[in-house]
């Protein structure tokens, strides 16, 4: 699954990281009431529950079920329950379903981590150590892996949040896009062979290489994602009404899904409010726009007389540090998802993580603030389907040409 | 909404029936988690949550707001959250979403119930009596209306639970259909204009009147519902896979639904066995069919040489006390839903109570095992679409002429 | 299926009829073009080139094939391909995608309605006396069915027409409604037991017998359909943004569908337009409302402080002669279509006729201007679905009580 | 619309260039009957009748229209009927129901073609010399617009015939693709930056420039697409029920639409057979396999231990001359279909023609038996989402690495 060069894991830096992990995701469950853990708002999101009891089955399965001798399953049915797309593993339990199991209880999902946890740290502790290597590369895809779902589970939350009309509140310290002040500016890259993809130096997720040469002709791109403020202009200028500026699939979109704006705002008589983690605020201009599908980036782009960048720029500007990535919002590249030359997915069900995938989806760079720290790199790649609106998603222009 | 003549009503007797209405509501989700709480499994189906607000929402709505001065509602948006279909009292969330509402939480739901209960009782107990006799009929009709929440909470955590890969046991101590072992046998009923529907005697549903005449020809019907074992030689002789037995749009539905026998009904190696509110189980030939669509209630008559009975047959069997009439099952009749000559619904939103489904539903009669006591009545009127197999459902034979 | 008692049949009459009934069908095809034939403009219309072929293919299955020795299919696809519903003679094209066959030709099918004629004609002619007798009760039945076919082939044609924005014109020579300029009036009727359905005397299908007895209380009756000019009121009153007025599945209809007024009118700058056999026309005052669903019709009638009349009620009034019965439109009644006390569809595959379609229907009875000749009678029971109004459906009202 | 630098055009090759184009796209219909012209067997396919008058709209709007003084369309609702997706242009007759319009008839769809004809080649006749150069640019994209419909035209009537129980011959002339016997052998191409992308030299495409800078790394191409025999192990083997060959997406449609095979084969006795536009006729191994969708050519190469090439691979190797070309099926390949860099639709309408489909569609390369001899090129750029079967698509292989 990593594509990093084989390092050497340590049996304690590899407790705590899988540990420190582990606690991060009920962490991010702490506000929720036992009710919250079984929202399923829509086939694309998975309930808390799902996520929390999804994780450990992939601890489960792909560390335990190999390495522990007489191994035995926590429960029978649970292999059926939690798998999520693992083919080669099985059958599993319909995605659109995931919602309508009350049971396991939030307890029995709890305890099940608790048994996992339990044997994942003593498998550490008393593995030999040629059997230590092995297992640690998993272990650290499988936190990897949970950290994904991390961000999945509050992105999750706040779709269903967003639609009750109680509008509840997911946590008042939940942090918030900070934005800024600053006009955009460009910052121009030349033309030129690049290297790009990861080449080593940590863990990497497979799709992040191999490294390899794409020739990139001049172009420039903004110092920071597009604001609020912005948008705003691009909604009243009668953006949504107008099909120049979409693509074919985006324009029906609109006119099917009656989108207006970004998801989660809502006009008063005040004007635009939007609900966030810590409920219903007004709109701050500085702020970068977020819950926008790829075809709302795209048409923005053409509004404003500008494009998306590809991956591949994204990549360029964000090596060199010229540009904004605090980790706001993900930014929609121009790049449909697919394979670097020379990828090669793993072997077994594992290799099942990315590959498969590789198709009908849009690349997106970046981070967002609920993304797990480490996540936050340059080669990272994202993707959703170019109508996805439940991500922290936004955009960055880029234009042709030098300065 | 009632047809009974006005009687008097106590203040006593009056508390006394609601609490103790109100409390058998909540004793029937003693076994449940709060997980289970928020189960949706169909459209056609709603949470428990959604049923222990609900009936609290119509005495609130029906009893407090009109006569409690000053009447403040417990929670703003508990209207439209927990209106069910009453369309003169304003939009309401929508119904397919009801399993989507982690909020309010079942402990703030059963804290509605509470203030709301208290503020009923209180009422009772203090208005001054030609308001009392005002609001009796109405707490009447609410406790009646609350009854009828009570089954159909039973027969929708059943689906719920029968979906659950786990199977979940609602409660080891759920009755269970009795049946009869004894044979099958015909009792005649002679031609004659009959006076039928409820002619007053206590509460009934506005639906059961008025008493009106109809005029039947000589007709039999069976001693008892049609058992499990008679119902397999109608699955084992093709009876789901010949046509001939079947109305048009059963078929379509044995089709499209792929329908093979009833519902929870799983065929293993040792046989069929059933899901049941305390699990799975073998069937118990004796035992009366439950869980059959009208269509196969209608197909089984066919196969069986015999006809379902009108309502008005199955009435005038009924209140002759010589057939069976213990609540096991309800039975489908051949006769669909539609008004009485003479009916008109009470002015108002308590109007929309039957009145507005009087098309495109079959009635069904008797009552059974989840059926509180009351509701088992020779002129009670139950009634679901043709194609529904999640209630309590089974049939009974009747045919043509004397003995 | 018929049930009227046997009748001794000539050969010439047999044949004239047969004859006389297959040219008008053609005769309403008249005015098409080839491209007409083949327009299904949704599953519930079918193309005219698959009524034109469909009745023909009831006589080569239900006569020829039977009663031809050494019969051979005109084409050994055609049966499945123009097989309606009996399921008892096997698997069939599926009725949604009729329109999707350019394949037999318009002019091959004409060859087999050519084909078909001179068989069945020399049939006639040769078979001896006691066979004559035994199938020409078949071709009868065959004539009838062919001439529901002739109304329908009216409806499917006006409208996919209808949706077509060149609305284009069947013909300037097809009748429209004359309607009444007269008030309208109630006509009252007796309680009393009445005797009603076909006891005899001529063609009748299975669905109008057996004759039995209904008891029906004093009703009255109104003298014509609604009018256009009233139904306006009923518009103009708010009668499609009410819900008071409506079905629960009714009220559903409108604002799924959208619907503001009956099919096939259209709002303009000078009012309202409809599209008719002869292209686009002011509304007229006077004529009959038409094209209204099972819905709609009830909920005028609510509006209106009346009801709809039961079936048997019609019927009453109808044998009465004291009411309207020209067949401008046929009317819908209250009565859900279910089986007469004592219905037994016939044997074989024929039986699938009527008796298979007694659920989820509405009864409309009367005839309107596309009806043939001999169907416009009091005990004909016409049934669609309640949301159905491509029919030329309209309404007659009904109250309880003597005058 | 086209990218090539502007050329002189002289008023009898333009009149010959579009005379034969649309007296090309004609003799393609002339095995049809009248019934096949209005056929939409599927929302992507469009009835003949449609092409036949849209590629006549595209010249009446966009060359007529501007350039005729006193224009006057040739009918005033044949703009919203027969508009395709130009949203600058208006609205328009929803796709989904072109099969539903019988009028205009043919006759009048023919009418309408030849007034615009006479008035496109009196225009060039008679225009003054500089508008001439204005015009003919238009004229040129309208017959090259109208060769693509040309192919369309044979697919989709291939479509409609193909769901046809009598499965009816398009033409016995009909071409096949030939195939080859030869085993399949690869050619290798060195790593190195390519200038790829049309350059000039003819009419072009938009979508086929701006000429532009590719990295590639080592690559090898088979040198001929995959055959129906090759393809038959693949199956054989097992190839639509292991889903570790599949991309996610295209494991979900084999089970959802249940694929067994690619389009249009059928299994009986003897072996598998296939629908083409000579009838059903046996497989025949050396043929190229066609009729698949990208997902199955993407599962092929991974089964055969290689890959698609990208559209970049495939275009050096066109332009090599090395490798197979001669038109016998579309190859899909592993790009999808976006914007080269640089590039920029044209203003107005005409700019709706690429650029808007730039996103869920994957690039093919090459050409079928039914494209046009000039749209056979190595720039070429065809695309289809990665679930169309309805083409003539198959694949050819690729793999990393010099020989």
């Amino acid at each position: 699954m990593s594509i990093a060069p084989r390092k050497q894991h340590d049996r304690l830096s590899l407790s705590t990281a899988f540990a420190s992990t582990r606690a991060e995701t009920e962490q991010r469950c702490q506000t929720l009431a036992i009710e919250d853990y079984q929202l399923q708002s829509m086939p694309d999101c998975s309930p808390p529950k799902w996520h929390l009891a999804h994780s450990t089955w992939f601890f489960e399965t792909f560390v335990l079920a190999p390495h522990v001798p007489g191994f035995r399953p926590f429960h029978e049915r649970f292999g059926y329950l939690f798998n999520s797309y693992y083919d080669a593993i099985g059958d599993r339990w319909p995605r659109v379903q995931r919602g309508l199991l009350s049971r396991p209880t939030v307890a029995e999902v709890y305890d099940y981590r608790r048994a996992v946890d339990e044997q994942i740290l003593a498998l550490i502790d008393t593995v030999d150590e040629p059997a230590l290597q092995l297992i640690a590369s998993v272990i650290e895809l499988g936190w990897n892996h949970e950290q994904q779902h991390q961000e999945l589970l509050v992105t999750d939350v706040k779709h269903a949040f967003g639609m009750n009309p109680l509008r509840p509140i997911y946590s008042l310290d939940a942090g918030n896009p900070q934005g800024d002040d600053a006009p955009m500016q460009w910052q121009s890259f030349p033309a030129g062979l690049r290297k790009l993809g990861r080449a080593g130096g940590g863990f990497a997720f497979d799709n992040e290489g191999p490294p390899h040469d794409v020739y990139l002709r001049d172009f420039q791109i903004a110092t920071r994602p597009v604001s609020h403020g912005e948008y705003l202009n691009f909604i009243e200028d009668g953006g949504y009404e107008r099909p120049v500026f979409w693509l074919s699939d985006g324009w029906a979109a609109v006119r099917n899904d009656c989108w207006v704006a970004p998801l989660y705002w809502e006009r008063g008589k005040e004007g635009w409010s939007i609900f966030t983690l810590q409920g219903m605020k007004p709109i701050a201009a500085h702020e970068p726009v977020c819950h926008i599908s790829f075809y709302e980036a795209d048409a923005y782009a053409r509004w404003a007389g500008a494009r998306l960048p590809t991956e591949f720029e994204w990549e360029t500007a964000g090596i060199s540090g010229r540009t904004f990535s605090r980790g706001d919002v993900w930014v929609w590249t121009a790049s449909p998802y697919t394979a670097y030359p020379g990828f090669r997915p793993a072997a077994g069900a594992v290799g099942e993580y990315n590959g498969k995938f590789m198709c009908n989806q849009m690349v997106l760079r970046g981070g967002s603030l609920a993304t797990p720290a480490g996540h936050t790199r340059p080669t990272y790649r994202n993707f959703f389907p170019p109508d996805a609106r439940w991500q922290f998603s936004g955009l960055q222009l880029a234009k042709d040409g030098a300065a």
